[in-house]
């Protein structure tokens, strides 16, 4: 009787898995299986696109995710008995992993009509198959079973990436179509009124514990001092992001960063992304197609120019990510179960509801929060040998660290001391505002 | 009983078609189920991607040849009966016609996912319906029938657009995917040595007489004073070709125009497109696949620049558009007959048979032929009222004429006057060199 | 007593100079000297400046021209005796000629601060030594002669260059120098009314016949047939091309050739360059300063695309150059005489005189015209053997024919043979309209 | 008596000048005389030229200098009374104060031929005159005491730009010319070994005090968390940096980040700025000329990327900003008065000479040490009411922070709390790098 058929029985004459292995065997089913999820309703045209050099096909994001396994975890794991499902797509799909080979040009990933999506498909089953028959047959080593759950985190993170760049690629149409059916609106309250909630001065211990899963970035955990500070209980809202370009906000350099002003000035920002004033009336292309903009919705798709405009505007500022995070890690974890994530399949942010004064809502979930912290290695920062080491490290310069997760990210991805990170000019993903203010 | 029925049973009591639109209805059927066996083997996927600026995607070519019809034809014919299929295609779908209505920009074509190519199908279907519909059941105008036999020509024209634009695309991915394949090789003959072919000098008539169609640019019909000179028995080989390149012909600035030069650094040409060095045997690109350079194969894929270069090597000149015309004009329409084009399916030049002495070969089929003649209008040259003016007048400007025809080209197509033109650096068409001098 | 004395007191003794040589021994030292007073009044800034890749610092200029004479005169004539000046000046100042060596680039002419502007003078003066030493003292051969003579007309192109760069540099001045004072407007005369003089249709020679001074390009004189046409008996005013302003010229594609249209856009063209609309008035800069626009002058400063589009807009067509050059040759050199050049130090067109009716005016100064025909070789053209062979031929793409010279070509510059030519997209140069049609 | 008159005489009877504008006014003649005296030797051809955007002319930076004090002295302190120079200089000598009014393209600054160098200098001493008039007849109020004060570090600043801009445009040109002469070398020692000294973890104050002058970025003083780490005890030589060429370090992305590789590979770097191999000896453009490579010598004219990536390769790091001040602060001002800087006029690095173990060496002076900070606000950062707040706020993104000053620094410009900020690809200051690690 083989893995295969073990596979599909449960068969309990079977060696018993070790737990963490079985653990993730079900995690691998899971993610794999909602990644392909995403596709639902698509055509093999809809995942061919690439709309701009910063976005991918979603046929290349799939064909990616099946490669990171093939190359991260198969090659290494059955050495010399490892044979490739295609050897052009070790390079075809490489994203950026110098240490892994040679890599297609990024911006010409729209160009691959063959291999198609069905056989994009077949590589990835051929590639689960192989993989789950590894943790059902074979004693893993601790590194090969963190190096499949750093493969499914990555899938994670491509699962927002496929929602935002399929969001970009429809907004490119003119006809602008509607990838999901907008949900039943019920649960949208009225926004709280903003306060800000404010935290003593002292040392503070931030970045991921020794245990449990982290990206490298957000390690080692480690001291460090904060000033007085405020956070605002809740993110800016539409609302508010207009009365900011009622007053001008998009005309007075004054507000702006030099840098910040002349993108402005070069991509002739009028809002933020995907708004479209018709005569008086704004809208918003959505997920759900294009719709009114919701006055109470925290704004989004800005980037972070924008949002130090408003800051500014606001007589505020942006929270660093260590003062962000230590308000976030006393939330943590029930803020993420009631945040608004991709589980959630609304594509979309909401509104607040009314909370007591003392808490700071929409911590996790909704839009990323851009912060003023530019994104560099923690002290002590190392990274992984080998190809997998350049994950994250060779990418912390030019770009600022954003925090809490958004409507497109899964909820198994967050952790207060997750850091995403984007250049400044960055407007296509979930990205949005939180104030704060020295205390 | 209607429309839709007589075409079918060609009932004998409908009313007889007149012959002018019988002809039109025959024409249109075949030239319009042409267009379709192209795709006959590429996806949905296969017809979206967009290579470049300069081509299209075929589902585009596909759209557009039918809005070209519902647009010249439909609308004008049914005037306040004219529903279009979907008004969004209206811009979608038009090329350059800024007098049509706006247009969707050209580099974005490759971002259309939807309408899907089965829809773009459907479009077809049901613009045909009408269109013959029209030819069947109307007695239309002079007007409208010359438009019909625009649209064939037209139609003829991204014929060969999407075998050369289908080309480039599968050359960009790395598999180079096969897309016919490759026919006997038994009618590959010996090419013939190469010699000039002399023509005095006096007044020649170039341009299309008044019968019969012609693109207005062929127009009107004129006199030119030719100077004596002579003209290539067939067309320059690759082997002659591999020559230049040896001699150092991409290394020496003084064989080239100043601007083809700087483009042949800025590109960093070393021979022609879809060739390749592997080691030191040449292979070439073809929609065969890769194959082995064929020596006794007319050169192709060259720009002006390195036809110009070419010839200064060779101690000779390209041709004028009237010393061409002129030595072809003799030679229609059996030369066409005999030559290499779409409709033989080969898609790739083929050497010359060993010929008379006295005989021009190669004038019709295989490569377009570079001349010296910019592409300019003809005295007297009057472009048509409305959006139709634009097809060719517009374009007068920074283009070298070609002539011709190539294995891509419909030999219904061609004629001793009809003018191709291309900017000199183009060359992704099967464009190649006949040489002359002065006599 | 040596050359240099003999030069200086004319001393009877010496023997005497070949008349061919006594006369380019005049030229070489009058034309000079104009390339040296067109420095009067400016500094050394002045002449560094580089205000775009098209244009050259006049340092520049002053520094090629010398070295054209060193390079292509003194360095054959004296062999083995030759000794650059400086040895860093043949490449410093080497234009475009890939024969002579290695050039410095052009982009960067403007960061040459050293040498200085005096070292450059004394470069000149120090070659012009040895070149006047040479005529003196020296038999030269047929073909010595023949390159100074070509060098002379080469320095009156560069006048003019001069000239027109200059302008161009002062205009981006925020100040708006003025470069001479304005001279009395007493000879400004109202404009003739237009109308247009016919010609029959027949077999005419253009082109530089054998004897006397021609560039290459202008040679072979040949045959060619003309179609009857006719031609406008002036040039176009600025009053009238504000008609076409007013007409929406600049906003109606339809008007345009479509990379005429792509330009305009881009580079937001809303009239000629130099033009200025302050309120309701419109002002252009000139070498005069900034001054009211004059209704009557002939327009300028305008590309090929707006010169077409304006014909078009017409009803009419741009002459092609044999038209115009075989209309102009019957009214040399009277018509020269009469002209409006560089050696009227006005520096700007100026209107027509009434005029009999048969007269075609302006035909020679006042502005270049720019014709329909590209710049190629005439039938049987050959480039000079060597670097001087690069001076025309390899320029021989992607521009389009002037005709008549302008307010800055000196006189003795032109012919009715004479080939300017620009790419279609120039407006720095004095270039305008004259109108054509089909008779 | 007027205040000129005094101010020639120190006439005694003048009513004494408060201590402060005593101290300023000494401080303006000297400053402002060091900054002519930088001109010495060249001419207003070299004072024009701008060989890049990021470097300005130097006429420019006279005039600009000038412009401040004007705009930021001046008209406040005069009001009603104050007439500008010239109102055209408004414009023209802004860099980027939006507050302040219209700017001319910071790319054009080299075409401003006019004003001339010289009229450049009749404004300086316009201003100057009103200036010093002003501290001795006026009893100024702290403000305007602290904006002479401002303006005058900031003529500092300018004049390590001129010293780096003019290295840049003499590169640029051919001759590469020298700016001054050589000193003897007999005070270049043996380099010192290189060693690491190391320091304990704890909470340290970064930032300047409340006393003295600074600029507003280098405030408010404030704690900051450091986990123990070692600082070099010197910078890194050119022969270590030739290791790193030598040890592929130009060739291997895995020791970039990403950035940078990009960078590395769109520019060819190949080393550092100003160096060249002829064949296997390395040579170095310098103000004294082009000379051997120094192998003791700090290298310098390394871009952030290639710090960061040298650093890797040596199995270190970068310093933070908060590492470097803390060290330097307690070896502050002894080091200073020791350090090689602008007022030694030697324009060159020069190498450490040996030192006792425990001692960091070459803090301050002989190159710009890159840190791994972010150029980012401190906790509590304010700026400045009105135009002089965009000193330094509206930069504080895509810039990584420097510390230490360079041989291009005037002396009185240096504190331990002094940031430099420039683009991780900046590479034409004097840069380079200080190793770190953690302890």
């Amino acid at each position: 009787m083989g893995a295969a058929q073990r596979l599909a029985s449960g068969d309990a004459l079977a060696p018993p898995l070790a737990p963490r292995q079985r653990a993730s065997l079900t995690a691998y089913r899971r993610t794999r299986a909602i990644t392909v999820g995403l596709v639902d309703g698509l055509s093999a045209e809809d995942c061919l696109v690439q709309s701009m050099p910063d976005a991918s096909p979603i046929k290349w994001h799939l064909a990616h995710l099946t490669w990171f396994f093939e190359t991260f975890v198969l090659e290494p794991a059955l050495g010399a008995r490892f044979v490739p499902f295609d050897a052009a797509f070790r390079t075809l799909f490489n994203s950026y992993y110098v240490g892994a080979g040679a890599r297609h040009p990024r911006t010409e990933r729209g160009l691959i009509s063959r291999p198609s999506l069905e056989t994009v498909f077949a590589y990835r089953r051929a590639i689960d198959a192989q993989v789950e028959r590894l943790l059902v047959d074979e004693a893993l080593s601790p590194e090969l079973c963190d190096r499949i759950e750093l493969g499914l985190h990555h899938e994670h993170q491509h699962q927002e990436l496929i929602v935002t760049d399929l969001k970009h690629h429809l907004w490119k149409n003119p006809s602008m179509p509607i990838y999901r059916r907008v949900p039943s609106k019920a649960d949208f309250a009225t926004t709280a009124p903003l306060h800000f909630v404010e935290r003593p001065e002292g040392i503070a211990q931030i970045g991921a514990p020794g245990a449990g899963f982290a990206f490298d970035n957000e390690r080692p955990r480690h001291r460090v001092w904060l000033a007085p500070f405020a956070l605002a209980s809740r993110l800016v809202t539409c609302g508010e992001y207009l009365d900011f370009i009622s007053d001008g906000g998009y005309a007075r350099p004054e507000l702006w960063l030099s840098d910040g002003w002349d993108a402005c000035v070069r991509e002739a920002w009028q809002a933020p992304l995907y708004w479209q004033r018709d005569q008086d009336a704004w809208t918003m292309f959505t997920l759900h197609g294009s719709a009114p903009l919701e006055a109470d919705e925290p704004v989004s798709h800005v980037s972070y120019y924008e949002a130090e405009a408003y800051a500014r505007w606001a007589n505020a500022r942006l929270p660093t990510e260590a003062e962000w995070e230590c308000v976030a890690e006393s939330a943590f974890p029930d803020a993420v179960a009631a945040g608004n994530f991709f589980d959630d399949q609304l594509f979309q942010p909401r509104s607040a509801n009314p909370a007591p004064a003392d808490r700071v809502q929409q911590l996790f979930g909704d839009v990323w929060e851009w912060t003023q912290s530019a994104y560099l290695p923690y002290p002590g920062f190392r990274t992984a040998a080998g190809a997998v080491g350049e994950y994250n490290g060779k990418f912390m310069i030019n770009q600022m660290v954003l925090r809490g997760g958004s409507c497109a990210t899964p909820r198994d991805q967050i952790r207060s001391s997750y850091r995403n990170f984007f250049p400044p000019q960055a407007r296509w993903q979930f990205s949005g505002i939180r104030l704060a203010h020295d205390a």
